[in-house]
Order: C-alpha cells, then sequence, then structure tokens
C-alpha cells in the first residue's frame, strides 16, 4: 500500500491528527538497542516513559532486555499489572501516600529506586516495612548535567552508607547520566564513590547509564552494569539533530491536515501545542520536520493550530492534505494521547493504549 | 483549613503533582464574566477548551451563558453527551470521518462551526446531508493575528456567499479575534464584510469575538453578538502579565513537591514538562510561578523534573516542600490530566474528570 493510501485510511479510520508508530521500524530499534547493549555487555533497561505501554514493554523485554525503567510510580504500577518484572524507578519518591504505593508494589514485583538525599532515603524505610521486603536503592549522581544527583563521590558514598544503615533498606549502587563532555570526571567520580562504598563494606552491584545518545559510548565508562534508553524505541528530531538516529530510523510520526491556507507564504495544521507540544527540543528551530514539505517550518502554535511558515517551500501543501510530522522530542507526544496507531507494511495493524499515561504520580 | 493542612491532605490523599482547582474563586470568576458580558449587552460564549469538563461548563451556563465553544469535534461531542446544547465549533472541520461525525452530531444538538476557505466550506455540505438539518456556518476573519482566517472582508463575503449557495449550509455570521492594536481595522473590517453580505441579501446574525484580554474590550467593536472566553475561568501567569487578572483570580494550582536540593543555589519539582508543559506562555521568564517562593525561577524542564534557580530567594524551599505554580498557561496543563482536585473552604470537595482530554479529533 503506498504511503498516501495508508495517509487516506488512518485519516478515514481515526480523524487527524493522529500519533503513528511504525511498528517494523520499531522492531528494528529495539533488536539494534538490544544488539548494541549485548555487543558491550551491559545490560539493557530500557525507559519506558517514552511509550508507557506494557505492550511495547514486553516485546523490549522479549527481544532481551533485563528490565525496564520508569520515572513514575504510576508507570511501574501499570508495567506490573502488565506483567513486567524487574523495575528501576529512577526518581526521588517521597510522601507517605508514595509509600504505601511503593510498599505494596515491592510486594509484587522486583523494585529498585534511585535517591539523591537523605530525607528521600529515610522516607523509602517506610516502603520496605510496608512491604516486609528489602528495598534495594541506587544512589544517583550528577556528574556534569546539574539535574538530579549528588555532586560528590563523597556525598555518594556518605549516602550509600546511610541507606545501608536503614532499616529494610539495601544499598545497590549507581546511577548515573554522563554527558559528552564529562566522561574523564564520569569515571572519576564512579571510581571514588565504588572506592568509598567498597570501603565501607558495600557494593556497587548495579552502575546505571543513561540516554539514547550514550548508545554510541556503552563501555567507555568502566564499570557500567546497565543502560537505561528510552527515546530509541521511536527516534525523534532531538536525536537526528545529535547523530543518534536518521530519518529511516524515526518509527513514529504525527499525521496532521493543512486546515487552511489563507496567504501563499502561510497555512495552518490541526496538530498545535495539545499535540505537538511546545517541547523546544533542546533549541532546535521549530517544533517538528514535515517529511512532505522538509523546507516548510513549523514556527509556532495556537492550542489545536501549528503555524506554517511556507516561504522556503516550493511546493506547498493544499488545505485538505495530509502530512506526516516527526516531532522534536517523542516521549511528551506519547503522554498526550490515549492510543497509539500502529501500523505495519504500509496498513494499519494495531491500536496500542498508552496505558500510563494521565498516572500523573 | 490552613493552606499548610490542605497541601498536606491533597498530597497524602492524591500525592504530587497534583492540578488543583478553587471552586470560590472559579465561581467568581464565572460570575464575573458573565457580568462583563451583561453589561455590555453581548452573549457569554464560554470557551471550553480550558476545562474540557461538561460539569463546569454546565456551571457556565447556569450562571447564564448563551451557549459554549469548543475547538475540537470531540469536544463537543463530550459537551452534548454531558447535556450541553447550543455550541460553536471554532474550527476548520475537514474530512469524511470527521463530516459523519458532525453529521450525527448535528441531529442531537444546536451545533454552528467556523471555517476560512471554499475546500472546508464545501466538505461540510456533507456533514448537513448526513444531518438532514441546516448547518450553520461562520467566516472566520483574520484582523492582524496572521493565525486562521480569511485576510480581507471580500473573501469573507465571498465565503458567506459560497455557503449561502451550497445545500445544507447557512451563513450564520463573522468570527473574529481582535488584537489590542487592530479595533479602528478590525470595525473597517467588520462593517465592511456586513455591508457586503447586506447587499447579498444575507444576515450576518453572529459577531463572535475571542479572547480572555477582550473581556476588557467588550463593546469596543460595534455588531458585537457574543464573545468566546476560555481561559478566565481559572486564569494563569499569562493573564496576569496582560493584567486581566490579579493573583486572587488565578483559580487553578499546581501542587508539587520539592525532591531534589543537590546545590544551595538549585532545587528539583516534581513537576516537568508532562505536567506544567514548556508552554512559553508568550514570552515569560521561567515556566510558572511559585506561590511559595515568588523569586524562584522555574527555569527549564526534564519530562518528569522541573530546574528551580534559587539563586534569588532569601528563603528556599526544603526537599518535601509541597508549593503551588500558577502555570504560565492553564489550558495545556489542565488538557495533561485526567482529572481536576477540587477545593471549598479550604478542604478537598471533590474531583472533576477533564472529560475530553484525550479527544485528539
Amino acid at each position: 500500500m503506498s504511503i498516501e493510501r495508508l495517509k487516506a485510511q488512518v485519516a478515514r479510520e481515526f480523524g487527524t491528527p493522529a500519533v503513528v508508530i511504525d511498528l517494523d521500524l520499531m522492531e528494528r530499534n529495539i533488536a539494534r538497542v538490544q544488539a548494541i547493549c549485548d555487543a558491550a555487555g551491559v545490560a539493557n533497561r530500557p525507559h519506558v516513559k517514552t511509550h508507557k505501554s506494557p505492550v511495547l514493554a514486553r516485546m523490549q523485554r522479549d527481544a532481551g532486555a533485563r528490565g525496564i525503567t520508569c520515572q513514575k510510580l504510576g508507570e511501574a504500577e501499570v508495567m506490573v499489572d502488565g506483567g513486567l518484572d524487574d523495575i528501576l524507578i529512577s526518581y526521588n519518591l517521597l510522601g507517605a501516600q508514595k509509600m504505601g504505593r511503593l510498599g505494596a508494589l515491592l510486594r509484587r514485583a522486583g523494585i529498585t529506586v534511585a535517591a539523591d538525599n537523605p530525607t528521600v532515603v529515610e522516607g523509602l524505610t517506610e516502603a520496605a516495612r510496608t512491604a516486609e521486603r528489602p528495598l534495594p536503592v541506587v544512589v544517583e549522581c550528577d556528574t556534569g548535567r546539574k539535574r538530579a544527583g549528588v555532586e560528590t563521590a563523597q556525598e555518594a558514598v556518605d549516602l550509600a552508607r546511610l541507606i545501608a544503615r536503614l532499616p529494610g533498606l539495601e544499598f545497590a549502587g549507581f546511577m548515573l547520566y554522563p554527558t559528552d563532555s564529562s566522561w574523564p570526571e564520569t569515571q572519576r567520580f564512579l571510581d571514588r564513590a565504588r572506592a568509598g562504598v567498597r570501603e565501607a563494606g558495600l557494593d556497587a552491584r548495579i552502575v546505571s547509564t543513561g540516554g539514547t545518545p550514550n548508545l554510541a559510548n556503552l563501555g567507555r565508562l568502566e564499570g557500567t552494569t546497565e543502560h537505561r534508553a528510552g527515546t530509541c524505541i521511536f527516534n525523534d528530531r532531538m536525536m537526528l539533530a545529535c547523530g543518534a538516529a536518521s530519518l529511516d530510523d524515526c518509527a513514529l510520526t504525527v499525521y496532521a491536515t493543512v486546515v487552511s491556507r489563507a496567504a501563499s507564504e502561510r497555512g495552518i495544521l490541526d496538530s498545535g501545542s495539545k499535540t505537538l507540544t511546545s517541547d523546544p527540543g533542546g533549541g532546535l528551530d521549530g517544533y517538528g520536520l514535515i517529511l512532505e514539505h522538509p523546507q516548510a517550518r513549523i514556527k509556532g502554535f495556537a492550542e489545536e493550530h501549528g503555524f506554517l511558515d511556507l516561504t522556503a517551500c516550493n511546493e506547498r501543501p493544499k488545505v485538505g492534505d495530509v502530512v506526516r510530522i516527526v516531532p522534536n522530542h517523542v516521549c511528551v507526544v506519547v503522554n498526550m494521547v490515549d492510543q497509539l496507531i500502529a501500523v505495519r507494511g504500509g496498513e494499519v495493524a494495531d491500536v496500542i493504549p498508552v496505558a500510563a499515561r494521565g498516572r500523573l504520580t
């Protein structure tokens, strides 16, 4: 079936905008990432924040992933309900409500959590007490991004010792997100932190790195045991921009219709900030790549309008045309919708619920 | 109950992040907007894209609104299911799938649609044919914003004549969104367009203006019959910035917890781009106003992290603190969640489903 027939089928059956994934490309992405991890001798723990679907997480597991990574307790609950096990929640969880839920989840599945401060660590004891099972905790380390994570190896060691000392908690290792420029510093940080915990009689059995761009660096950090990458299942315009993917690797596109062409040099898509999101993609020009009109610029949004600057386009779309857009950032686009329309061999094959969407906590 | 007790209640019962509305403030906003419209002799047709809830739309109707405005067919379907009638869909609807749904909806309720081009207008005949009822159509006019809408009064008249000529369609009037700087031009545009349709034997029974900031201008455009304002039910940081609301009028806040304080001058909230959205609010500094720490700057996001710059804060939040955030743009924040937590008199009173969220089409 030609792409024009596919676009017509999606528009006819679902209307636009529609978020569409190509299962053939996606499966190739899953296999490639697994092969990269296997070749590096690093376990694959894909981050499911990108797709929020137990169906797709099971495909990643069946392809060889050791477990999965979640960013929210609610995501982990949906994944356990969907048959997944061995889950790292890479987030500082806090508060009685979450500790009760975490304890309940820990009774049902293998859960590890991350923490970067004593307040969070002390709170986690309540979850372990509820579960009557030890809770493994990794120490999140900031190695250059100035986001979450302790800033020094000494703080990492101190937090590891606190974890080991507190009832119900088990020190499990370190979680890092190295940046392009920080590899030698990250190695030094990790070496010091590992030496420090060893001196305290502890063992960092997990050293977890993250990020789709870092798939190109797997093995570079000595001691890495597993890797968390999310975006690589679909890829997006950010991954194109940093060289982590080519256009052939982009498995997710937003199908949109041109609804207005009030003047020659401009037009409007039926996909605005409530579909493509205002995510700037780390400073990209515009809000998406239109495959049929790569010179068109999605220059801004209303909530349901995408404003097109067509100045640079030789061939310009007309009202009613359906186009496919590679979004700046797939993770936030998937989070806007309740379902992904799955195509295979150029035909609609399935509808996959974004089951964990809306689990705000 | 003090605000600290309320924050503790929300965190305990729902966890954070949570999107919370104050029903007392919201009802005051609804009443004030209705009073402004009544005083100007202009019908109130609130835009429900802001809240996507039939419960809240019925409150607006019961306060005196003539009908409602929707931006999506899916929103209109949910509103009709929820007992609303007299709906303007202020959007170019296109394609067989939507024409079938629009026709079905037109059999059940009073629906008017907007259009700005002949392709859309010609397509609408199919909906009227399906419904076996005439479909009123307003012509969307661009009066300065360069978004949707015909650019000249002559085009507006031509489109009105096409609507009147086509089977099943009824020319109903004009839809505009005047900008601060365009009032005299907008009046000239409207006067010419009305004169033009009158010459053609047509009557513009609807002249619809839009926008919360334009509530301050109601009556300024001679001939206005009704007004579409959305944001004013909750207000947000954009409305604060343009003077359309004061802090006392902000009925929606996002409750978030400080989950990390890795260094003295920075911190992390559990609300990132998947909660507050990357909407820049038309060029505001940062991504929200933290009521407890107005000098704190939400300087950027990961998906579930809000990065705080605390440099300018004398008193800095600690890990575990719950704060309330007025977001840049409420309409896109409501669109991220399945429910609004409704408080009254400082206690949780209700949970209101965002029933039309996820209706992508």
